[in-house]
């Protein structure tokens, strides 16, 4: 059985070393007390939770998967159990605001326990992972009522939340829903729809659920202008919190996948079942789009995830399973073969997992700090944190999930046919891992939203905010030891600002240009992003070394996966320049029924 | 349902148009028959039966699965008497020997009916393809007693067969195989020991099995020399091919999979077993290697096969599915919204696949023509066709199955959430897909079979026969209107050689090099290669249309996708060249204990 151990050491050294987190949280109001010690001690304790509860759970789970009747939906054994141990350890509040009953927790500490929790059983994290959305839409834009009424047992984990968007004609493309609102003449409203794709739409963990839905009102405009935001729980709730009546809303179906299976994907029917209005009726989408980068941050997460848990399957087996001799002469002379560890190929794949779960890793907290200082710094921070998540979040959503697939499939390919085998527990991964380029918005709807909505609708303003950021960085660690870094991610820093300029002139004269050149632009986007990361924990790395400190070894196996991060991957980024840069024809000149010939 | 249609206008461009193939089979003895005509009409039939009869049970296979019981493996509903009808329409003897009750046509169409068998039905392909390779071995190394014995049974289907090699502890390095043979005073051996992963070990479908063993003698060398080759029947078979006495070998189990689920993969006890040597004690591996070739290709023809039919799954899709409107403004003003083979991201996809699928058609069909003339053509001839083959079956075994796995992945992807849910068909692509970059040597071992055995081993000879050969190709089409792709050819081509010059010089002083590079070399190789099919392909398509022929659209379709081929993707062969020139020092450095840090 695939065994998860959260790795603490790096956990602790992008926290602590690379993004100095103690200097950060102590300048925001309310986070003082997240000390690095604090968060240390929590971490420690989150990881015992996913090692030792979630990770045994993850492959039982997938064997099994979850059962419909018409009763409900019965989770895998083991799930209904973790998840009350996860409530009665407060974990669920952890980062949730002590009006209602939260810890008042960086969210980036909720985005650390959430990579232990869903690496360990990503399928187990979806059902209070997705009662992330639906607590911050209530925060954001829910009445005082509305908030006393579902918030602290959503905070508290008693209850559970959804969000009700797609339906079967309509997932990237929203404008085209049809689930309707008709108003009561006690001011709720009459929904009725079926909603696809909810993950725990309906499961046997908690006592209520409490959907967030995309509907339309009676007279509103057509398309995305027309859609407003309404609760719907299952069963309504009075003043008091205590549940009422069982709402009419029904799992009618839950869908067989590739992966995931131990997570309920539900079809939800909505027969005109009570809701209440969210803010204003048709803001519906903007109301979304205010939580939106969190919630791609949470899903970029799985790559982030799934590459760590490969990497740690793969390297335990690549040390004991022999076959071959190393082709520079026998490294384990008294065994029958040398562990394909020698091998330079299983090594490179290794390198590529690790350099992918590492440098995620580092781009991820960094992204969810730059969140705790929107939420809690002054204006002028806040401004900046929010134009630097504003881009790079498209950017990790999907190059991670992108590369956390990459990953995953290097550890399959690392047991040989034995990855092929569903008891060794690496095309598990595999599978579960597929669905982050899907969900949350697929990679080529993240690639418009980077280039379209935020380098060129910037006018390139939010590309020079991070670009500059990254020119201050190497300018100030003009250091022959990591000039090897610091020298390619110039470079590359500079030819993206031109790639952007170029394919802007392009597309001013046609629109197909911009779409022609999104997704490879991103993945550009992507490399040189990563190696940002790499070669800020390569600098940690070689400051700590040349100060003699502790750990030798841990930021000797940094700076030897920078330099195989800058020497292997970060190359890529040529070709897909030179897609990027090819133009839309290639792509658009043949006519539809050409495709078929 | 995912429906299959077979794509006769490609299959048949490239034998008639592209590999000439009437004048090629014309001067091979044996071949005359085989006009474009007659494999036309055979190529007919043999789409009918795949789109017909195997297409409708990929899904249901796959759903349902084998299941194992003491009395057997039973294999999914509709499989056997599929196997029925294969039998009696001859499909099984189509290009085995006259002398044996086969028909004698050309092996390459038995891969072309490999192909659309393999499209409809991979997991059902697998039962009459793995005869292929224990037919093979009776040919060129067993007895005349042997062969009469077995074969006609065997080509004519009503028997089929397997190779048993693997064992728990060894895939790739069959030096550590331990099961044993003992010789018998009749002349036979008792055979001991456990296969595992052995493809239609055991099934309901034939009324014998026929297993070829690799085994050791009590006396044999330790490693690779000391492994004999037997044939063991499921049934032990009297002088005149009737069945005589259950044999002791037994399928133990099956294993679960991550896809192919169809087919039976069986863990093999041999408990004593009466087996009897083929060929002299000792060359096992050797004799093996006689066919390797023809079985690698074999497999490559899964990646061909995804990538048509996750790309025929799209183009559907893409058709039919309505979201946003193209960014230049309404294609569909009457529609909600736009097909989404509007957006230049979909497209992108769509030709990936598709170059991906008709350039490996063309590599591969060229493979298994030069295997005809190999085996049937002068000495002269057959030497150089050899050589071709020896230098181009790893590149295409393994590039054709990863591009095969990506161009799966795109048709997941283009169905958005969809392609997660399994009625749809297309994961299970993706799943399918998977194994074929793992057995028959993974891509690492093909890369050093390529890059160690082939190229270094020559002395480059075997690459400079094939560079030689697209230089004259190059030389042989100076025409303006194919310049596009010829030049970049020629560079791409001169810059191949200049690389294995460069890695071979690296790896006479460190083997590690040729290790560490071979990977991306074999992939580097692979992307030109199929530039050079693309540019075979373009130029007959640039021909016929400068001489007015009919199908004007069809080759205009392959000239739009030669395009795309050479802007969007070979240029990923410079970001495997810089990854290969990087050196083995960033895979080899660091400490095997830091990886774990």
């Amino acid at each position: 059985m695939l065994e998860y151990k959260a790795p603490l050491r790096d956990i602790r050294f992008i926290i602590d070393e690379v993004l100095d987190s103690g200097a950060v949280y102590e300048t925001l109001p309310g986070y003082e007390e997240a000390t690095p010690d604090l968060m240390a001690a929590i971490i420690e304790e989150g990881a015992k939770f996913a090692e030792g509860v979630l990770s045994p759970l993850n492959q039982s789970g997938d064997e099994e998967g979850c059962s419909w009747s018409e009763d409900g939906v019965k989770t895998p054994a083991g799930f209904a159990d973790a998840y009350r141990q996860f409530v009665e350890n407060g974990w669920p509040s952890l980062s949730a605001d002590p009006e209602f009953g939260g810890q008042g927790m960086p969210n980036m500490l909720g985005i650390v326990i959430n990579e232990m929790v869903g690496t360990a059983n990503w399928s187990w994290l979806m059902y209070p992972g997705l009662s992330h959305g639906c607590i911050k839409t209530l925060e954001a834009h829910g009445s005082d009522e509305q908030k006393a009424r579902y918030l602290p047992k959503l905070v508290a984990g008693e209850w559970t939340g959804t969000m009700c968007l797609t339906e079967a004609q309509c997932g990237s493309d929203l404008g085209l829903l049809r689930t309707r609102a008709e108003p009561q003449a006690d001011g709720s409203y009459a929904i009725t729809g079926t909603k696809i794709f909810i993950s725990a739409g309906e499961h046997d963990m908690a006592g209520n659920i409490v959907h967030i839905v995309l509907a339309r009102l009676p007279d509103a405009p057509e398309g995305t202008k027309g859609i407003s935001l309404f609760v719907v729980p299952k069963f309504t709730v009075n003043e008091d919190s205590s549940l009422s009546e069982r709402n009419a809303v029904h799992c009618a179906s839950i869908e067989k996948k590739m992966g995931i299976k131990a997570s309920a994907t539900c079809v939800m029917n909505f027969d005109g079942a009570t809701g209440y209005l969210i803010g204003e009726p048709n803001r519906g989408l903007n109301l979304m789009f205010t939580f939106m980068n969190t919630a791609r941050i949470g899903t970029a997460i799985q790559g982030l995830a799934h590459a760590e848990l490969s990497y740690q399957g793969a390297l335990r087996y690549a040390r004991e399973r022999l076959a071959m001799r190393s082709l520079t002469g026998p490294k384990n002379p008294e065994g029958a073969a040398d562990p394909i560890i020698v091998h330079p190929d299983v090594r490179r794949m290794l390198l590529t997992q690790k350099a992918i779960a590492e440098g995620s890793r580092a781009m991820l907290y960094y992204l969810a700090q730059l969140g705790d200082v929107v939420d809690r710094g002054d204006e002028t921070r806040a401004k900046q944190a929010d134009d630097l998540m504003a881009l790079l979040t498209p950017i990790a959503k999907a190059f991670v999930t992108e590369a956390g697939f990459e990953a995953a499939n290097h550890g399959v390919q690392i047991y040989g046919g034995h990855g092929f085998i569903r008891e060794w527990g690496m095309e598990q991964i595999v599978r579960d891992a597929r669905i982050a380029m899907l969900y949350e918005g697929t990679t080529g709807i993240q690639a418009l939203d980077l280039l379209g909505r935020k380098v060129l609708g910037s006018g390139g303003k939010l590309l020079t905010a991070f670009t500059d950021h990254v020119g201050e960085f190497i300018a100030a660690h003009d250091d022959e030891a990591v000039v090897e870094f610091l020298e390619p991610l110039g470079r590359y820093k500079d030819e993206w600002l031109r790639l952007s300029l170029a394919v802007g002139e392009k597309a001013m004269s046609n629109a197909d240009e911009a779409g022609a050149a999104a997704v490879d632009y991103l993945m550009y986007a992507g490399y040189v992003t990563l190696g940002y990361f790499w070669a800020r924990m390569a600098v940690v790395a070689q400051a700590k070394l040349a100060a003699g400190e502790d750990d030798k070894d841990f930021y000797e196996a940094k700076l030897h996966t920078a330099r195989f991060y800058f020497q292997r991957l970060l190359p890529r980024a040529d070709a897909h320049r030179a897609a990027l840069e090819s133009g839309a024809d290639n792509l658009m000149a043949m006519p539809e029924a050409l495709f078929a010939l």
